[in-house]
């Protein structure tokens, strides 16, 4: 590319930060939509527009949403008794998609990290002892990651978590649903060995 | 993601049609953005606003830049003996990057495609005879695809300049540098041997 079509490479290189991207995609998507400037580049910057404008957090529980409180926060057919503890807002939007929780959710904004100097003041702790200290709710679902880092930060919201009347939860570990056994690492085997539960002949698919 | 989130859902949807994107990346980049309104997500809109504005085809080679004639076409220093004849601007990117061609370009459009119903009249054949034509030109590289398609749009180019006094013709086809013999397909090996040279002895690296 000649120094010419600067605009060109300044698309480029901003593309190709995004995650999952690198330079040869972003070219390729450049190009995708400078072939289509009237149509489908016109609908992404519009998309883009419309969505930094209206998207802000939820100052209740820290998902994105048009409206604050978000959806879920203020739909009175969640139910108010279950509050599930995320990472972040892509979890939410993962057991969303599963269809599987009804309750509400609380957005930690990461987890515990002493080598990247993540501390408890940089994770939404302080709000969710309030929110769980709150009239009505009855369990608390630590719904973090299955690391290192995701299960310091469990026990770390489990303690806190200690003095209030609240049932506090965690996800179940196993055999992930299509995962054939010998392909599952040591860890997860031996964690759902020892989380066997009676065979009801309930078919879990 | 309930369906208040509407304006996420729809950049989710524009996203993920994009070339080398699905939901589940384009989702990823969303997320990124919205957690960087201000930010990242300010500057890839307003590089995409920019481009969308300036940049447009050249009216010359149908290259992509912010100047008609593009900045090759104008450019005194490119050799004007040389027409090199691509399928797609990202050609000419790759050429560009590669530094190995000094004259100018011809964009096709894409190759001929009886299937596709991609017939001549779809591509800039006809302008390209026009520039072989001109004063100077000495040269027009075929920079097709070793494809079918490729080689069947190179022969029936050349064939159209064929009552031009201009030299027509086309990459080598051989081992790609850093290529191993035995992860090569038969064609290329058997392209390579046909094509042999004496060894002077210079590193191809």
């Amino acid at each position: 590319m000649s120094d010419q079509t600067e605009p060109i490479q300044v698309l480029v290189d901003r593309l190709a930060r995004l995650p999952g991207l690198g330079p040869r995609s972003a070219r390729r998507i450049t190009l995708h939509l400078l072939k289509r400037r009237n149509a489908t580049m016109r609908e992404v910057i519009e998309a883009l527009r419309t969505a930094a404008e209206a998207v802000r957090p939820c100052s209740v529980c820290g998902s994105l949403d048009t409206r604050d409180p978000c959806g879920i926060c203020q739909d009175p057919k969640r139910d108010v008794r279950a509050l599930c503890v995320v990472e972040d807002v892509a979890d939410v939007w993962a057991l969303e998609r599963a269809r599987a929780f009804s309750g509400r959710y609380h957005v930690l904004g990461g987890t515990l990290n002493a080598l990247d100097g993540v501390g408890p003041e940089d994770l939404t702790v302080e709000t969710l002892v309030q929110r769980a200290a709150e009239h009505g709710v009855q369990e608390v679902i630590l719904a973090l990651s299955a690391t290192v880092d995701g299960q310091v930060t469990a026990h770390y919201v489990a303690e806190r978590l200690g003095g209030i009347d609240v049932r506090v939860t965690r996800l179940a570990q196993g055999v992930p649903i299509g995962g054939e056994l010998d392909y599952l690492d040591e860890g997860t085997l031996g964690a759902a060995l020892a989380a066997r539960r009676a065979f009801d002949g309930a078919d879990p698919l």
